[in-house]
């Protein structure tokens, strides 16, 4: 137990202690810091005390260099942390770093390094095959052979509550017609996001069983996509500015080690993948069970299980590094857009508004096909942390501003 | 003049100055350099005497102030290593700063943000078009309208001389059978590079004549692409583990202010592309008269002419920014493979040798349709400079090690 009051079902609780870099009000230094119950802890201030040997972890105000240090690092540090909050001889200290959660400012936690974005969902890539290629098989021949996926770009990552403009770029109409403008296809793509910390060296890949040693810990990632940019560039190399004018991700990394409880069993693969992919016999499989809400101006509208994905993030690792290509600190891996069997359960609004041909209607009566200016996007998500708590992991939030005017 | 004498068809004469980063024999440090003819000018030493005032650009050995620094920091530098080499008056200073070209190391001159590539070449796309899709049009609906490209894997961009891994990977066999192993079908594809030192902001397009404000220089790339991964994964999400395992660049950097010579009107476009792109009536258009040379175990095998290329950088440029992507120091784009009309100005193996079903003979013998362990790949090429001068571009060299062993 801890000196500091969090409730058992707080979704910062003792045993989540996600990572971020926060401000306070006025301030022009940005540190690193854990969120715990309604505070914000500034742990390189308390290891510069407490745990001097891991101070400089924490010298640059982001989570740079905590990556980077690798697991033996990531486990000191997240033991010194709950080991503080639990001993009452320490309690002056850590209580003088504790800032209110509600007056900090958040900013990107981590230096993106690459990028990429999967696309493990089988009922999303089934339904989007419906939509984008509807005479063909939805699922394409390799979908259940390897977990798909493609580099996107890091420079536009952004952290949640960035406004997002509305991108401009060529379409075609129904007529046929190739046009430029504002993208009238606005769309969110809930996703779970996985950032690595310790690299790897070219020409190693890094097996399934490796997968902790690697990946940090998991954010949420709202994939904007432009739906009509999307549509006409995509083949044959696959989207480029249908996505790369903006990713969101939250503010909050939560590590790993916090999501014990919330591993679980994968669907079954048929056919059976190849070896560096088959996890049907691993001690270790990283099925998760997190719940994902969508919301849009406040209300919900859809709530992506993660657990349905078809790919885990250990298979996505051990196949973007089977052909030698090397990791690096700050490296960000997404799911894909999770989507669920259920129409409640699709993770963006091409899938909720079957491509615009059924329009959602929400509680206040208003009516979406696609983002339309000014609309803000929530997603949250929450999975079980261990003896019944709750691990949340914040929320990635954006606002659709007008596109604007072209040069 | 100079007080150097450098022949005036020297690829690194006084009109080209490229830059990179270099160290001699037992020194760990490496600083920034310049080219010229049999030397390498250490540009920061003499800066500290001579040009105090940008010295600290070159302060962390490689090029990445420089590039942040912006156009006029960049034209600055250059006049004063011009002035340098032309005034007998500073002469000992920057005498006591040349090495020997031929005894020094170079590295990987930037930090690659992100790392762009297109496919720019009319004739490659149409080629590559008839062997992947050889039951559709070769080049497909969009190809004319804007300038293909797709995010690569900016974490294994290597410089010239690093060893290049077979990949392993997933492919399927012709009798349709899904196989994990090294790739068979390894292949060259000779590019250039284009190297943006100043960033943009997020929502602001960069348009065509903004070109030269956001570009520093090129460079010379092989995208090495395992044709058989790619053939099997690229459906939809495009071309991913079948390119990401490796990307070579060669170290030095010519700046776009030594292309003046060089530039020249593009291909004519039809249809006329979208005013965003529609290059017709610039003042200043991009198109480069580069020639390249692709050698095999040293062998010339292809000259690609980069004039031919359909869509110019500074389009590129436009069209990677049109949807308000922002710009950072170091994000590198590249052409797409350079092939022209000829098959001896084919870029690639999987052109040149048409699929493998006519594998090209060496001059000493050996046949090839795509590359095997221990072959050299080296890629030069050379523009026109002023008064008849010619500006070299060095190379990008790689030799193919064997695949690992899988864990």
């Amino acid at each position: 137990m801890s000196w500091l009051e969090v409730p058992a079902d707080h979704p910062f609780g003792l045993h989540n202690l996600p990572y971020g870099s926060f401000r306070t009000g006025g301030e022009s230094r940005f540190r690193v810091g854990v969120a715990v119950g309604d505070h914000v802890l500034d742990v390189g201030t308390v290891a510069a005390d407490l745990l001097p040997a891991r101070a400089a972890l924490f010298d640059d105000g982001d989570l740079d260099r905590l990556l980077a240090a690798g697991p033996a690092a990531w486990h000191h540090v997240r033991a010194a942390v709950t080991g503080w909050l639990a001993d009452d001889g320490v309690r002056d200290v850590v209580e003088r770093a504790l800032h209110p959660l509600a007056l900090v400012e958040l900013r990107m936690p981590f230096s993106v390094a690459d990028f990429v974005d999967f696309y493990a969902s089988e009922h999303h890539a089934t339904n989007i095959g419906r939509m984008f290629r509807p005479d063909s098989e939805p699922l394409t021949p390799n979908w259940k052979h390897l977990p798909i996926g493609y580099h996107g770009r890091a420079g536009t990552v952004v952290v949640s509550g960035t406004s997002v403009i509305r991108p401009c770029g060529q379409r075609r109409t129904p007529e046929g017609e190739v046009v430029f403008g504002p993208s009238t296809r606005l769309d969110l793509e809930a996703e779970v996001g996985f950032v690595v910390g310790a690299g790897s060296t070219i020409g190693s890949p890094v097996p399934r069983a490796a997968f902790a040693d690697h990946v940090f810990g998991v954010c949420l990632v709202n994939d904007w996509s432009a739906r009509d940019l999307q549509a006409w560039e995509y083949v044959p190399l696959g989207p480029f500015l249908g996505k790369s004018f903006a990713t969101s991700v939250s503010p909050w990394v939560v590590p790993l080690a916090a999501l014990s409880a919330a591993r679980g069993t994968p669907p079954t693969r048929e056919p059976r993948p190849l070896p560096y992919l088959d996890d049907t016999d691993d001690d270790e499989q990283w099925g998760l069970d997190l719940t994902m809400q969508v919301r849009l101006n406040g209300h919900l509208v859809s709530s992506p299980p993660f657990r349905t994905m078809y790919w885990t993030a250990a298979q996505q690792l051990a196949h973007l590094t089977a052909n030698g290509a090397c990791l690096r600190p700050g490296d960000l891996f997404a799911s894909g857009t999770v989507s669920g069997p259920e129409p409640g359960q699709r993770g963006s609004l091409i899938e909720l508004s079957w491509g615009g041909k059924e329009p959602i209607e929400l509680p206040d009566g208003t009516i979406r096909s696609f983002l339309e200016d000014g609309d803000e996007v929530v997603i949250t998500a929450t999975a079980p942390g261990p003896d019944g708590t709750i691990v949340g992991f914040g929320e990635v939030r954006g606002t659709v501003a007008p596109a604007r005017e072209q040069p």
